[in-house]
């Protein structure tokens, strides 16, 4: 199964947009899962897009709104009135409509929630709209299923109807007291095979995990994804059950996650897109090509201060961009190795046990780069056999110490309570270069004696 | 919420299991979920872990195997006999037995398959273990929960229950007719609000998404999460249901996807990690460095064809790091945008105005880089202003190109079918350094005429 946008679908309902023909749009895309819909208005010129969901009915667009991507959703608010955007808000579960509500302008914001048919989900949103987004209380919805403790099975199951028809997906049922106060759960499955009359008190599981409204989203990640849950309650500070995190919003935090660390590798400092404006790709962009130009500089620095070498090494020169390509390329890899280790908390081990075997591991690559090298260089290209050997032991300290920078830059910055994934990218690079060059020019003085 | 495993912790278990305390560690054991004793198991000597696993019950140390890293589990299970193996097997889901069978070696898979008591357990197994691990096959487990379209919800339920015995989580109840074929499905809510007399066939939803069997593993990723699904049925070439895939496999589908990529963008050819061998992981990185060794070869010999610029423009030999560093800085952020937006199905336009865009956003970049680098040149190190205008031009069109390499290598990998991550590590640095260094001493020799 998989829903194929072709040129020529998007071509005919373009079309069928430009002609107003709404009941041949309505019928073609009556079928079609919201999902699609909003990989077709992405792909669509915004007018068309605003066309379809003015024409849809909101309890499918509010869905394709909440999908869209940030900038697509911002131009087609943009073409709505805050009495529609609240049309749309009264479909969406709490947490989706918290999340939307927040990107509007701030002056606007008001005058949506006052259009909100249903006060109660009204007052649900404004509570979630406190919550900073990278929180629990950020990712949760108000919309869960909760039963008293003090209930029998049949109250449950008819209070459970009321309640699960605002409730998208019932994963677990939470037992509370009288006071709202997180007590346990009840699995669907147990209501299932239980006899009416039994008392939930009897029936419930007193142990239920559940996070702080204000535990950061990547710890609720790590928790959901290491016992395997697919919901968890979440509790205020006094253990009031005020909301439920499922399993579908933290995959985005892993994939947002993993996508900031490959992003800071790569030298590119915010959440940006392809598709985004150039303006906000150089801000993404220029910073690390900054600090890089600035690292270069003290390259230039460094080989200007051995300038006298010049005249009688002159080759030496020409192996300088090897030199700093092999410093930036092992302290990358020794770097992205323990970023990995400490996000999935998985380094173990003394720092020095990690020393010894990070040196030696060099060693083992340093030695048969260097042989390589020498082989290469000596009988291929017929360099002196003084700057061989110079090349050659410089290339092996140069891996060695990129390495130990690599491995031990990450560790350190997490123990700061830096971002570790920051030492993967242009930073390392940049650093390993002018390290790997100096180390390279002052192995050659001492060799060469120039 | 959350379990610390301190080194006290760790000593004390250690102790116990010295001195063959049983029932103190049964107790202090007890109460801990499965996952902390597979955190507490990683952390301490396998024979202790192995002592451990013996000692408590198979229905919670088949969770703890079935969550082990790779190389724990494997050390742990040369400990256990093949039928030792097979009592932990009995307990587990399908797809947990079906992965570590198949890390067994080839010998002792059939002799554990063998022991295994559940005959029913055993042919499932069997015909799991048939299918690529990067495959729905290979992902699917064989519980779940079917009822026929010609039951009523009396008999569904009934059958239902003895079902659900075997299965941990019941998203979806999916129908299918005397054939096993894949009709529709009906939610557990549903059948909460239905009478008992209630005919299935007039209940059920004829709409339920599936994927083949054959189908990639990522393919699956992509469209549970696009129509956010937590479960999907899994059907053969004739549309008989044959196996479920559950969200919490596809969360490691993804994270795994994500660390492929990270891990290629570094210079790492193969699932790592920082507490593998030695030999694996220099297996892993030497390809890589000696791909740089050879590309670093390359600019040594185009810094010799043009070694008579040393005679009076020794400075431009200063600045090749500085060139090599921003062509593979430029490259790298070019190339992690566009496999990231193939990655998300996000780069959407034509292939012109992606190079138009390219080509303006690294104008913009480079002419800013050129203005630092000329004042900071020529104003505070006083170089030559001959020499300060090559630098400059020269460095943005090193970032013009590398850019567009950075761009296109990734999206004509992708249309050849290779995988378009390969072009953000090592691949793109090293042969952006050749081409920098090759137009920066072309554009001076044009403009110094050496």
């Amino acid at each position: 199964m998989s829903f194929e946008i072709t040129k020529d679908y998007l071509d005919h309902i373009h079309h069928l947009v430009t002609k107003n023909k709404n009941s041949e749009l309505l019928k073609l895309l009556e079928e079609v899962h919201y999902a699609d819909i909003t990989e077709i208005i992405e792909e669509l010129p915004i007018e068309d897009g605003l066309y379809i969901i003015k024409l849809l009915d909101s309890d499918k667009t509010s869905d394709v709104i909440a999908e869209l991507d940030e900038d697509t959703r911002e131009s087609i608010l943009k073409g709505l009135s805050s009495k529609e955007i609240a049309e749309e808000i009264d479909e969406l579960d709490t947490d989706d409509a918290a999340d939307i509500i927040a990107e509007l302008p701030e002056g606007q914001k008001e005058e949506v929630i006052s259009h909100i048919e249903d006060a109660e989900h009204a007052k649900d949103i404004v509570e979630l709209l406190r919550y900073d987004e990278d929180t629990a209380g950020g990712l949760m919805a108000k919309e869960l299923v909760k039963v008293n403790e003090n209930w029998n099975v049949l109250t449950c199951v008819k209070e459970m109807r009321a309640q699960a028809e605002q409730v998208t997906r019932v994963h677990s049922i939470y037992v509370v007291d009288d006071d709202n106060k997180l007590k346990g759960r009840l699995s669907l499955k147990d209501l299932l095979t239980t006899s009416t009359r039994t008392a939930i008190k009897d029936v419930y599981i007193r142990k239920v995990d559940s996070v702080n409204v204000n535990d950061k989203a990547e710890d609720v990640a790590r928790i959901m994804q290491k016992y395997d849950l697919e919901a968890i309650p979440v509790v205020d500070e006094i253990g009031h059950l005020v909301g439920r995190i499922t399993i579908d919003d933290i995959i985005d935090v892993i994939r947002e996650e993993a996508e900031k660390d490959y992003q800071l590798a790569a030298g590119i400092s915010q959440d940006v897109e392809a598709d985004d404006t150039i303006w906000e790709l150089t801000k993404a962009r220029l910073p690390w090509l900054i600090l890089a130009l600035l690292g270069g500089f003290i390259s230039v620095s460094i080989l200007g201060s051995f300038s006298v070498a010049m005249n009688n090494y002159k080759e030496l020169f020409f192996f300088t961009p090897l030199i700093a390509a092999m410093a930036g390329n092992v302290g990358v890899q020794s770097s992205a190795i323990v970023v990995q280790g400490l996000a999935n908390n998985s380094l173990k081990g003394s720092l020095l046990s990690r020393l010894l075997k990070e040196v030696s591991l060099s060693l083992l690559n340093g030695l048969t780069l260097a042989i390589l090298l020498m082989s290469i260089g000596l009988y291929f290209l017929g360099f002196n056999y003084k700057i061989g050997i110079t090349v050659a032991i410089s290339l092996i300290s140069v891996i060695i110490i990129a390495s130990i920078i690599g491995t031990f830059v990450p560790i350190i910055l997490d123990k700061r309570g830096i971002d570790p994934a920051l030492a993967t990218g242009p930073f390392i690079t940049t650093s390993n270069d002018i390290f790997g060059i100096l180390i390279y020019f002052t192995i050659a003085k001492l060799i060469l004696g120039f």
